[in-house]
């Protein structure tokens, strides 16, 4: 099948973003694949697949190759002469800023192009950390306590240390730092504050049970990722993440009972339901005395979470060919004709 | 001063957009206006001052005008052998689908342009009357009790009636519908269905007190518009709301104490703050036992709510000299460069 993988953007995960592109091309290799590369200026380029490789980004080779733009219904590379139009469905894999957004999610739904990837509603909600809280707490889904803080404000806190300190809006644990103790505090904060201009503060539980599940809604149903049991230090930072976006290798089920596995389930659907569709998402949850706990929502995991999936190419195929159909209102002129018509004009 | 006036859209508010467009040419009319057309069909068209009329876009005359496209920093006219580009900033006025979902907001902030209007996040939480009470909840602003419903559920209301049902992502009344007690309900929300295939039911209080309050955050401070008591009927439908969006004439302040006006700057304030920055919004509330609940957040207000502002061309040009400045993250590749010479390529 015909897929656009759409990667880059002007995002702190710019990098990121180009490991996930290339480790779907090994893993999508039986698809008709096109690479088209955001630029940090974002402009959009056209991709030669023997060029897939970190190198040709970070040298600035892609500037080499063809200039895409967006037109209605696709992307479109033009010359003097004529143009040629790339109308295959596209898999938004830009993470962060951008690709996580909104923003590309709105591009594409206005020049009616076909994505796998959150829309604009579902980016906001999962892209800003407080979002997400507010979303939980509608929906009744539970989530450790927190606090937000704004780069102006100073503020009281009333948690319990240690806690977690994160750039509201950023993935992939940058800027993210563990606090044992008030004297580390105001350092974090600094430290978040230089990605995002709110922080979000959670309770840090010490070895708390953590499992990943991925999944989308097709065909009229849910369809999960096995449950992983990540393996962690306290924390992945940026460079052992950015390693693990270029994840190939399945990983082992974790071992958990069935009941587990069936809430897991269960929560994955709440979060997921009238809000992503269109989307392959991981949901982290956290397990505190048996009770399922959302951390986060990546509604465009590293690579796709491809690593989770017992066959990822079926899985995307299945996505791609169940899309929710953004219908356009029709515009009418009913009102000015009738006015018009009432002044005899 | 240099302004666009973008309006249009495919939305079920277009012709509105085109009052509110053609309004604004009145009372800006010592700016310097270029006005951008969306059509229907999302073609940018850049229309003469002179053709600035209700009957130009149900005649299909925009279509012999210039295109217009998107490109970095502003909207270009583009001809065989050159281009003209409009760079000044964009007043986002249009209403309902595209300009008040986040689409536009999304599309300007990806091409660097500079807007009046709500950003994305601000448009999602305010386009989709869910969301708002979401927002709500999480920031302790208060509003009436409400359901919802999707259009494959079936609930029973706990609701008492008389309630209003609305479409959850419509403004201008469009699908309203007050249901005075149950006979009536199926049909009211077959009707909000026909827009939108979620709907909000909220308690609806005869008689209750109405007040709009518009304004803005610029240069360090809020400017509000006096305080209207709107005239009104059980409530505006389409066609008189239609009307109503070409208004001009500056109303009369409404008769209230100067401890209600606080108290509903005060509530505008915890509406807009941190989230509608770069927006002037109306916001609508009601006030019982002289307490103040949010009706509804207009992020492009008809006609800019004009008619509520003493001096409104100086209050346009002050939140235009005063607009969010989105930094967009630098990309850099020390990651594949520092991995790429660990390799020693």
């Amino acid at each position: 099948m015909k897929l656009s993988i759409l990667f880059g953007g002007a995002s702190f995960e710019h990098e990121i973003s180009i490991v996930s592109a290339i480790t779907l091309k090994e893993k999508l290799h039986n698809f008709d694949l096109n690479f088209i590369f955001c630029d940090g200026d974002h402009s959009f380029y056209l991709i030669d697949a023997s060029a897939m490789k970190a190198t040709t980004f970070s040298k600035g080779n892609h500037k080499k190759m063809p200039l895409l733009t967006l037109s209605n219904g696709g992307f479109v590379q033009k010359s003097m002469f004529s143009s040629t139009e790339y109308k295959s469905v596209v898999l938004n894999l830009i993470h962060g800023a951008d690709g996580e957004d909104g923003t590309i999610a709105s591009l594409l739904d206005f020049y009616n192009i076909r994505y796998i990837g959150p829309r604009t509603d579902a980016s906001i909600f999962s892209y800003d950390k407080r979002y997400t809280k507010y979303f939980c707490e509608a929906r009744g889904i539970g989530t450790l306590p927190f606090e937000t803080q704004g780069v102006n404000e100073h503020k009281n806190l009333s948690l319990e240390y240690p806690i977690i300190v994160k750039p509201a809006s950023l993935g992939s644990s940058i800027g993210v730092s563990i606090v044992k103790d008030e004297s580390a505090l105001d350092y974090a904060l600094d430290t978040a504050f230089e990605y995002d201009t709110n922080v979000l503060m959670e309770s840090f539980i010490e070895g708390v049970k953590e499992y990943n599940l991925a999944g989308f809604y097709a065909d009229g149903k849910f369809h999960f990722s096995i449950v992983e049991e990540p393996h962690k230090e306290e924390f992945l930072d940026f460079e052992k993440k950015y390693m693990d976006f270029s994840r190939v290798e399945q990983v082992l089920k974790a071992d958990i009972s069935e009941e587990l596995e069936a809430k897991l389930h269960a929560s994955f659907e709440k979060v997921y339901s009238g809000m992503f569709e269109g989307a392959l998402i991981r949901c982290d949850f956290f397990v505190i005395n048996n009770q399922v706990y959302l951390n986060e929502i990546n509604p465009i995991p590293g690579s796709m979470a491809n690593y989770l999936f017992q066959d990822f190419p079926a899985a995307i195929e299945l996505l791609a060919l169940s899309l929710p159909n953004k219908t356009r209102p029709k515009v009418t002129y009913e009102y000015i004709h009738s006015i018009s018509s009432a002044k005899g004009k």
